[in-house]
């Protein structure tokens, strides 16, 4: 380990769905199916993915209602369907859920990625060790991982499964610090989401937001410790957190 | 009591919020402010305000990040204006939140809880009491159900705030079983939130939705008892339950 370094951070646990892959890369799907509509099914059926999560643990934080990502995500759909008018039949279903199940990386994020693990090699194996902490189920997250190409990236793939509880809940993000076995603050989350890095940030976790779309921030009276609008500038905020401390 | 009538139902709770009072009232004063924009603001407020209050109670159930509802409506609103780009200064802000304060009830409210006063009151004093279960904070309800003249109409007015928790937690859905000192089964409960209606019926009530907007079911794997598109239609279900058991 380097004389110029600190050990914070101990880890990045990156959310999955908006912040790696990108959720709306079923656009094109969803346009060819339904054209001039693509864009309002992708961005509502999201909306809905998250609301329903969102609403099964806050009604039973001990997961009575809890019901794994993958099926969460087909209700959503067929809901976005009707609400918007769109004849969606099982045969459409099928196209637009195999989309989401092999969903596209952004752009940047192989190659950060991969930038990370190799500064963590040369920094030790103990230094900055990768996961992903997601509300996806452990089948719909092994083929996305899969089929992003991101396969032996990550230490550990962490599914809120394991707890039948979705991320804001403090079970989902105690996975994290769980796994690891560092403090909340020693780990840097990561996520496009506002409302997830809210939620990490009332954790305990240094949050990092990747605002992409630049929308503004959330309101929800707590900021994230770094912003940026890829991953470019999550690198950049990770050698501010690792430089040494100005005596 | 008349022989004919059964002990069932034994309270009727309303939602407060897009239930009894138009939420999107304020949408002439939004499209006065931003003309062409009023409908949006209007609507992203709504989503937003709701999401906020979710967010902080799934979060923490015992209500740490916990903000009465009057100021997540403003957080709401200053998101929504930021995202729609709209240059909502404090006056326009102010002007928003004062219409808000003081919405108007949907016309067929006021004449469908006389006539339900009226049965409790022919009926027995024991049989129908009236609430309301809302997320407001007791002075946004105490102005609201006075200004839509609705003063005396109702047994009782709980809100969440009593619990630091938003629905669809079951600690705010439990008040209104306290309040009645009655079981969940026997107390209707009345929302046009579907996701409201989806919390109440899973915490046990029997549930009633008006579909005013005519949108399509949630996809959450619980139907409510009964739908209608207004308080015409709830009369109608009431008397369904009322009636005496087939021998």
């Amino acid at each position: 380990m380097s004389a110029t370094t600190t050990r914070f951070p101990r880890a990045i646990l990156f959310d999955a769905y908006g912040t790696l892959f990108d959720v709306h890369s079923v656009l094109a799907q969803a346009e060819q199916l339904f054209p001039g509509h693509g864009d309002a099914l992708s961005q509502l059926w999201r909306q809905k993915q998250i609301e329903y999560s969102q609403l099964r643990t806050l009604a039973d934080p001990a997961g009575s209602h809890y019901r794994p990502f993958w099926g969460i995500t087909l209700d959503a759909l067929q809901y976005a369907a009707r609400k918007l008018g769109l004849p969606l039949d099982t045969v459409g279903e099928k196209r637009l859920m195999d989309e989401y199940a092999c969903l596209s990386a952004y752009p940047d994020v192989i190659a950060a990625l991969r930038t990370l693990r190799e500064r963590r090699r040369t920094a030790g194996a103990a230094q900055l060790a990768l996961g992903i902490l997601s509300n996806g189920n452990p089948q719909m997250l092994d083929i996305a991982v899969k089929s992003a190409g991101m396969t032996g990236l990550f230490d550990r793939v962490l599914s809120v499964d394991a707890v039948r509880a979705y991320k804001p809940a403090a079970a989902a993000y105690a996975l994290g610090t769980r796994a690891f076995n560092v403090s909340a603050r020693e780990i840097v989350f990561v996520s496009s989401n506002g409302w997830d890095v809210a939620g990490a940030g009332w954790f305990g976790y240094t949050t990092f937001w990747i605002n992409r779309a630049n929308t503004p921030a959330e309101v929800l009276g707590i900021a994230p410790r770094g912003t940026g609008s890829g991953m470019a500038d999550l690198l950049a905020f990770i050698d501010t957190l690792a430089a040494p401390e100005q005596p």
